[in-house]
This record gives structure tokens, C-alpha cells and sequence, in this order.
């Protein structure tokens, strides 16, 4: 568990200089360095293509941004940050007192040493990001502001890695990409995203897993449309499972490695398995968590829920986002998250994911009357005695509840017995042939 | 409010007077002050008339009623309250014992100054309520007893006043009339009804408001009889709102203005939306209140909701009936009642209704991934920051449960966020053309 | 109360000194005892009849059964108590050293003058059980063991007994008979249900209430396969009530007699009629008691509920199985019993099934507005009291909530009003003709 803390830390220190946005070099390059742990696929979608509602913004670039004083000093400078420039501020050139540059400077008085990380998407804007100490010691004068950026016709980029299952039914995990130097929102969930990819691969599952990683918002939306085979209709293949390559079930990660517990926010659906799993497995562990309802604002769980869709999507964070004063500023750094906190996401993921991918529903074939287990050498067959074992507990508690209905997570939350001990069970009553899936 | 509050009190002065019962010229009376401040319709229905499983009685009417001494004295006199007549006596002209005339005498031993409020509306009875210590002063000996009433075939009157709405869908706002000089049952119930009808009118509703006038019981199961159309198959206009003419929402006033919290007892149904609408309210504001399960026994909720009809009518007290030991006696008294109580308990009839009238049920027009709101002039459009407002939340919740299902009530318990916000939300997004009716 | 406690106490005295086993003459002589006091069907089914999954085996005879040390003392002796040789021991005539016989003895080192309950059925096994104590005192040494008993082809037994009632849908009660001298499980179940049965007959029951006096688990098996018509598709059956001949509801009774509080556990659908009706009658009485949850372990409830069968059968103990440490030893024995004991839960099965039998749905024949009560003599003429009278306000429950759907039960439970309030006010609207079963 420290080894894999050690090696997702190292992971996010690499990621942390590069300035991401929802578009440009800086996502190309995060998804480069993700390529070294885990084969991607890059998709590259043309700006003014139709997404949705949406359309694909034009895509932004930065070389280089400063304000200088009149002696030339840059005051603040990229350079030393990607958040000291405003997301996807256009070009300026000019040279202006600081009253008039205050109207572009953005702070954080609460938080005086601390730099704010603020974007302006849709609305052509500059402006700069900056500590309150450090516009409080700006004497008033003359500033040269320079942003040298560029929005162009270009192109949005996202990744999928792909781990095949035993059925085409797909479980979604998604993290996004486009925040610049922020540790834990999203640089831990990436990482989080990466290694687990690499475990689950260890052996098959039995879903085939999806990883996404994709600029927030216009990137689920832009995966969204260009999936519609996979998640439209969803509901329709719910009825029907196995009807095979739609995404079954889904998890959004993000501040994923701070120091906080764990939060569950539940899909939409609130009832959905993965929503049922997440519940069984962190109210079975000894980890402080909070369970959360569903609600439209957050990460991309907001679209991958949205009404049309109602995927069973949930989000897993440690501290949420908006839930501490650190977030999306400069103090979400390398020195906020953690390599044990990241660890422990990871062992949950696999942990919630080991119970879905073992939850079937089963037929019991003799549900008149117990089968006699002891002919079969299910049973211990010295009777009489009052400490009656778990596992063969859990095999009634199997047979009384398969007549396809419950499903194996329903029977160990009704029964009080674990998951894996009921799993278990299963297993030798199926290959005893008295229950089929 | 204190105006309000005055003038429902002054309007509650010169109904005390009069004495009332379940027909007769005292509801005539009454009828006749109420359309002084509201148009009314008023409905006569002869004697003998069959309404449901009743029979409409005869009308009774009395000019004086008392008890002499040997001396002449009148010891008990009609004229100085109408409670010390039985209701519906059949006349009487005799000179007795005092013990022969015990028989016929009503009295509150646990209140000895309280004059009870007795009736013998179907079992031909004549009898005097006095207070107890007028009972225990009068020595034995002869008395005159003296009756002078009437029992003829005549009718049964009811009004109805219609508050015009954008829908035919009806709320029936009843409220009984048959009470003598009882000043919170149901003289302050007819005061609120009487000022919630003008505040009403102040500007078209969206539903038709219905206001009815009648003595308890008998009355309300005339006027079920005779509007069969409004309320049969009431069920089956829940399936297909906007059959129109049907009452859909119903709200009984009694005990409108004692001094105590107030007391919503809901429909049998329970789950009515008049039910849900008035928990809401009262749960959301800061009034001490109690929301208490349906009981068969009450006002004329009983006769509105009785299996046949089944309606969404539920009942709006302060003290509820029996709840206080100047129920049904002479200390129901214009002391007992207070202007702020009436005011408060419109307040909250407003209230309550406001929210009827705005609760919709939506349909998201852009169901798949958040529609951009930006673009729409709809959402800030500097991104990045923590402190989305409520109105945008509430754009959100709304585009996220408007899938037809969900009503904006729904939407702000599911939310936690005011029902005013979701429905302002609403209309922003309807304007816009994202979600439909 | 005293009179029957002391009659079943002096039953399970009789049958206590006899061995028992699922097959055998014991079972057959307890059968016989029984029937002294109730007449019994008694059935015998061959060994080697498929029954469900299981087969029925041989039959199980045991004449003398010793360990007798070097000097011909017998140090263990069948004589003494029944629960000295493992049930089931196949013969055996030997002579071994201490350390070998070890292998083949059983004691409760915890309780070590205690002797334990074991059976071996389904596995060929011989041996003794005994106290620690004894075991302990036992020098090294050679010993004879002897075990006279005889598994040959025969027959399983068991018995039933019907108190026909009104309709043929049947309540089925049924305890196990196949323990040895263990007081509590199951002699004072045995003794229960037989004075269960002579007070049903006293007056003719709505239902049919059958007895059966079964070995466990495969003599409820074997019923069961003999039965199916009454109880297969007994699901369909619920849907169509008075099928006729279907166990509608049931009972098992075990450890019935001990000092502790009543347990009843609820059948495998958890809101079956048997489970409101327990329910209710516990929860209405003074008595300490417990509700559990269905578990697949325990007595017969296992056989009828398991998932094919679904029957609406629950278990009333007083301290469950395994839940005593006297459990399945020989300090489960006639001072572990208590007259008053069984008294009690021979009580609360009367007022169970007192309430079970009257619990029916009526339908409202006047379901439109409240009927006039008054004028069919049902309500009290003088109106404008305020102490409503439980009797009229049952009425008035019982009329709001005939629709067909709601059993008295579910009117007694809504309304807060005792079972036999509701029921009486139904058989007066009944008689009124304004309701219909």
C-alpha cells in the first residue's frame, strides 16, 4: 500500500507544473506522461463540432504571461504558476496604471498568500491570479500586462483506456484533466484512475471497465455525444442486462488523495448497485465516511445524471469539492495530498469494484424444502451441535433468497454476513449444481 | 396584518350574536352579514330532500325560550345567549318540578360558571344548558318552561362564493356555519374563509377556489348530493388532470383563532398534494405547529373524505376540536379568539395556496448533459468559483428531476431549497425555452 | 390459566422420559401419549420414499446402551437418560482402551456436569455422550461399550390433528417431536399445541387449524412432499383467497416453556397476516418480548418458508435455540420448565388466533359521505359532546377504510383502537347492513 501511495505521489509531482486547461498542449502533454502507465487512446475533436447542447470551444494555448513594473520586474509571472493566468484569458499587450488593471486581478483577501484558480470559458476575458500580499505591496503606477495566448480553431483531446471483461457491459470511471496545478482537484484522481486501470488488469474482471480521462463539463458532454450507442437508452438495457457494451454502472473520482475521509455522493438514481455497493462496502469498513445524496452540481457525475441519461454514476471523493478552504487555490498542492490518502481511495475503488463484479442474482434449482447439503458434503453431518459455521449460514441464507430477485449484495445486507462469505457460498452451491446464475 | 386581523375580528363580533343551527333563519342571517363583504350564492334546499344517505330535516327556528320562577323570574333566558336552548327543541309550554325538569337540563359540573352547547338534531328532544352554578342556586319548587320554536318543513341553506382562476380545476374551501354564539368554532373559521376570498381575488388564480358556507355535516353532504360532477370519480380526475370543474384540492377552516399553535390534519389520502404543500409550509416556517394523521371524526373533512370521494380535502386548525376545555361551551367566547391568531392562520392559508397555485411539473427539453446555461445569459459566466448561488442550484435541480414526474415541490424538499427559488428558477428556464409544461 | 399450566406440565412429565429420535418407537410412543389427549392421524412412510430432495432413512431402535469399566460397573448407561448415546449410533460391541473410546465421546467442558445432545442421522457414527465431570473421574483402562441399537428398514412417523373450522383455508401449527429428554425443546411444544388444539375446538374457529407432531426438518420434508396441494402454489393461493384446503398462515412452536420472555420470528416474507397478527398481539400486551427477522436457520419455519413454498409461517419461542446455555444439554429438563411459562404462550397463540380469525376486509356499502349511524340506531342521538365514544369512532374507522383493501388489522393498527373494538364495530355495521364481507 506504501509502494502504491509512493509510485501514484510520484505521478502527481510530474503532472503538477503542467498548466491544463479544457483544451491545448497542456492536456496533451498530461495525457503523454498518463501513456507511459497505461496505453491510451487519444481522441482529438475538431472546435465547432456540435456536442449535445454544446459546441467544442476553440482551443487555448499560452506561451508566456507577466505583469512587469515600470522597471521591468514581473510582479507576477506564469512562469511561476499556471494559475497566475486567468482559464483561457485572450491576448493582451498594453501598458496601464494599476487602477485599471485591478478590474483583471483576482485574489483571495480571506487567504492572503494564497492564489486563487479562476477561468473564463465562454466569455472573452484576461486577467490574472495573484496573492492579496502581493497586490497589497504593488505600488500604485504603471503596469505592463502582457498575455501572450492564443485561441485558435483547434481541437478538443480526451483519452480512454479500456480493461476487457468476461461481458461487454461496461463500468465507467471517469476523472478529469483540465485543472492546471491543483493537487488533489483533479492530479490524485488521476492518478487514482491509473493505478486502479492497472490492477483491475491484473486478472479479467468481469466487466469491462472504461477509464475516461477528459477536460470537466465539455468533455463528458463531447464523450457523451459521441458514445450514444453506450449510454443512450440506458435505462431500456437496465431492464435488459446483458444486452452488452453499455455502461452498466459508473464512478466519477475526484480530490481524491487529501487527508480527509472518504465521500460517496450517490447517483442520481440513489438506488443504483453501484450506489448500494459503495454504502455496503464503506459502511463495512472501519473508514470515518460520509454517504452523500445526489445532487446536479459537482463533477461530471452532473452529466453522466443528467435526466436523459440517469446513468447509475456515482462520485467518489475525500473531502468534496467546495468542502475546504484549500480548494481550487494555490494551497492545493503537492503538500495537501498525501500517498496514503491516494492508497486508500485506490483500496476502496478495488474493494467496491471486487463486490460488484462478483454480484449475481441466482436461482435456487431446489427451493422446495432445504436440499439436504450434508449428502452433497456442503453440511457438517455431526448435527446437534449450536455453533452452526458462517459459511453454512450463508449458503441458506443463498438458497432462501435466490428465486432471482435478490442478488448477492441484497443477501448479504439482509443476512449481516460479509459480502465474500456469501459470495463464497454461492460459488459452492453453483458448482454443487443446486443454484444457476 | 394587525388590519386584516382587526377587521376579521370585527366581522367575528357581529356573527356572535346570532343563533345558529344546522337550518333556520340564524344561518340566513349569517349568510346574509358574510355577503356583505363577498358576493354569495345561496342555495335552498327544501325539507325531505334526499342528499347521499341523509335526509334533509326540517328547518327549526325559535323566538324565546326560558325557565321562570314561581315569581316570574327568568331564570335561564334565550335572549341572553343562544347556547342555553338545546338545538333543534321541539317547543314546550309546561310549569313543573324543578325535579321533573332536571331531566332537561345541561350542565358543565367541572366548569360550574360554563354554559354547555348541546344539539337533538334527529331525536325530538327540547332541553335548557345553563351553568352549573345557576343550577345549583335555583331552589326546588315550580317552574314555567317556556319554548317557543318551530320545526316546519322549509329548507337548508348554503352558500358558495367562486374565486375565478386561470383552470377550472377546483380547491374547495369550506367552513360550517351551523355553530350558535361560539365565537373559534366557527366564527373565526368563517372570517378567515370570508378575508382568504378577497386576498384571493386580488389577482387570478391559477385554480378555481371554491368557497363553501354550510352548516356541518348535514350541509356538506348536501352539497356533495348536489355536485356529484365536481367530486365523483374525483380518483379517477387525479389520473387526467385538467378534466376540469373537478375539485382537486380541499382545505376545511375551524377554530381559526384561539390563541395556540396551528394543527393541519391531513387528508386520508396523506399523500395529497394539499397535504404535501401544507406540511411544507408549515414545516419551512418558524410557527410552532403539529401536522396530525386523518381520523374519521373531526369537521367535514369527514364527509369530504369518506371512501366514496376520497378527496385531497384536508383540515386547518389552531386548537384542534375537544383540544381545549372552552370547546363547545359559553367560554368559546369573542375573549377566546384573537385578531393576530385569524391573521396568522390566513397568513398561512396564503401561503399554503401560493404554492398550490405555482406547483407544476416539467419537462426538460435538453435532457441529455446539462444544457449550457452560459450561453443563455443564465449562469455566471466567470467559472471557477465556490460560491454557486442558490438561484443557479436551483436552475440545476430543476433541469435535473423535470423529467414529468417531479413536481417543484418535490424538487424543493428533494433540494432543501425554498419553494419560491425552485419556482423563480422554473420560470427563468421556461422563459428560455428549456423545460416544458 | 394455573389449572392448564399444571395439566401441560404434567404431560411433558410424561413424555420426558423417553427416547426420541426422527424415527423409532420413541416418536411412536409419544405419539400414542399424545393422543391420549387429542385424537391423532397417525402416518407412517417407508424408509426409502423420495420426499423433496431427501430420502427417508431407516429406522432407528435402541434397546441397552452402556460403558461399563473393567469391573463390569457401567459408568455410562443408556438407562439413565436417553441423551447418553448419540442418536442414530449404529451398534457397536467392543472392547477398547480409554484413549481410543475418547474418539467417540462427547461432553461440555464449559459445563462440565452437563450432558450434551448430539445425533449423527446422515453419517454412520457411534458414541456416548456424557458429563465432563463423569469423563474426568474415568481412569485409564480398558472399557466395554455396548450400543443395542438397530437402523433396518421401517418407517418415519408422525401425526396430525384437525379442528375443522368455517372455512376450509387452513392455519397450520406444527412442532417438532424428535428430540429426546430435553424439557423445553421440544416437550413443552408438544404440550402447547396439544392444549392449543382442545381450546380451538371449544367453539367453532374461522379456520382450519391443522396440528402436525413431525420429526425436524425431514419430517416436515415429508409432509410437505405429501402436501403439496395445500401448500404448493400457495403464493397463487394468497392471490385468490378461499381456494380452500390451502395453509393460509402458520405457526411453529418451540422452546415454549422456558422462564424467559416470548420471541416470535417472523416468516421469510416478513409481512405476511401470522406477522401483523403476532405483532399486534405482543405489542399490545404487557409481556417483555422480542420480534425477530426471518433467519434460514432454526426449527421447521425453515421447510415452510423456504423459497418454493414462501409460507406465511412464522415461530414463536420463548428463549430461542442456542440462545440458553441449557440448549440441546441435560440442563434443558423438567426444572428448566415452568408451568406458568406455558401458560403464557399457550395465551398469546389463543389471543393471536383470535384475532387472525376475525381479521376480514369489509367493503363500505355507503361509501359516499358518512352513512347516517344515528337513525339506525348505531350513534347516540344527543350530538355536541365531546367525548365521542370508542365504540362510534371504531365505526367510524371501520367505514372510512372498507374499500377492500384494509383488514381490521390494518384499522385496529392505523386508528390506534384494540382488534376487538374494531371488530366489534364492524359486526355491528355488519348486522346494519352497511358494510359487506
Amino acid at each position: 500500500m506504501t509502494a502504491v501511495g509512493d509510485a501514484m505521489y510520484a505521478l502527481v509531482e510530474r503532472l503538477y507544473p503542467l498548466c491544463r486547461s479544457i483544451t491545448g498542449d497542456g492536456v496533451r502533454a498530461t495525457l503523454e506522461i498518463v501513456g507511459e502507465y497505461l496505453p491510451l487512446q487519444v481522441h482529438e475533436v475538431p472546435t465547432g463540432t456540435r456536442v449535445l447542447d454544446w459546441t467544442v470551444p476553440q482551443e487555448w494555448n499560452i506561451r508566456e504571461a507577466y505583469i512587469a513594473d515600470s522597471t521591468g520586474r514581473r510582479v507576477v509571472d506564469f512562469a511561476d504558476s499556471s494559475l497566475h493566468v486567468l482559464g483561457y484569458s485572450v491576448p493582451v499587450s498594453a501598458t496601464m496604471p494599476l487602477a485599471e488593471l485591478r478590474a483583471h486581478l483576482h485574489t483571495l483577501p480571506d487567504h492572503p498568500s494564497w492564489v486563487p484558480y479562476r477561468t473564463s470559458y465562454y466569455a472573452p476575458e484576461w486577467g490574472f491570479c495573484l496573492a492579496q500580499e502581493t497586490l497589497d505591496a504593488l505600488p500604485e503606477g504603471t503596469y505592463e500586462v502582457r498575455i501572450d495566448s492564443a485561441l485558435t480553431d483547434g481541437h478538443l483531446t480526451y483519452a480512454e483506456h479500456v480493461v476487457p471483461g468476461q461481458v461487454a457491459d461496461e463500468v465507467l470511471v471517469s476523472c478529469h484533466v483540465c485543472h492546471p496545478s491543483l493537487a488533489n482537484d483533479n492530479l490524485a484522481g488521476i492518478a487514482v484512475a491509473t493505478y486502479l486501470a492497472r490492477a483491475l488488469a491484473e486478472r479479467t474482471p468481469w466487466y469491462t471497465y472504461r477509464f475516461l480521462f477528459a477536460p470537466g463539463t465539455i468533455g463528458a458532454i463531447t464523450w457523451l455525444a459521441r458514445n450514444a450507442d453506450r449510454v443512450q437508452g440506458a435505462s431500456a438495457a437496465r431492464a435488459e442486462p446483458g444486452a452488452g457494451g453499455r455502461v452498466e454502472h459508473g464512478l466519477v473520482l475526484a480530490c481524491a488523495g487529501d487527508r480527509g475521509g472518504l465521500t460517496y455522493k450517490q447517483s442520481r438514481r440513489g438506488d443504483a448497485e453501484i450506489d448500494r455497493v459503495l454504502r455496503h462496502v464503506l459502511r463495512g469498513s472501519e473508514r470515518p465516511h460520509r454517504i452523500t445524496e445526489f445532487t446536479p452540481y459537482g463533477y461530471d457525475e452532473r452529466q453522466f445524471c443528467s435526466p436523459g441519461f440517469d446513468l447509475g454514476v456515482g462520485s467518489l471523493c475525500r473531502t468534496p469539492y467546495a468542502g475546504y478552504p484549500e480548494y481550487h487555490t494555490s494551497a492545493d498542492n503537492l503538500d495537501f495530498v498525501a500517498p496514503e490518502a491516494m492508497a486508500d481511495t485506490l483500496a476502496v475503488c478495488r474493494e467496491a469494484f471486487a463486490v460488484l463484479d462478483r454480484n449475481r442474482r441466482y436461482v435456487n434449482l431446489s427451493p422446495y424444502g432445504e436440499p439436504q447439503l450434508g449428502r452433497r458434503g456442503l453440511y457438517e453431518s455431526l448435527g446437534g451441535r449450536s455453533d452452526a459455521k458462517q459459511a453454512q449460514l450463508a449458503m441458506l441464507w443463498v438458497l432462501s433468497l435466490s428465486e432471482g430477485e435478490h442478488s448477492l449484495l441484497d443477501i448479504a445486507e439482509r443476512s449481516g454476513l460479509p459480502f465474500d462469505t456469501v459470495a463464497v457460498a454461492a460459488d459452492a452451491l453453483h458448482k454443487a449444481g443446486l443454484i444457476k446464475a
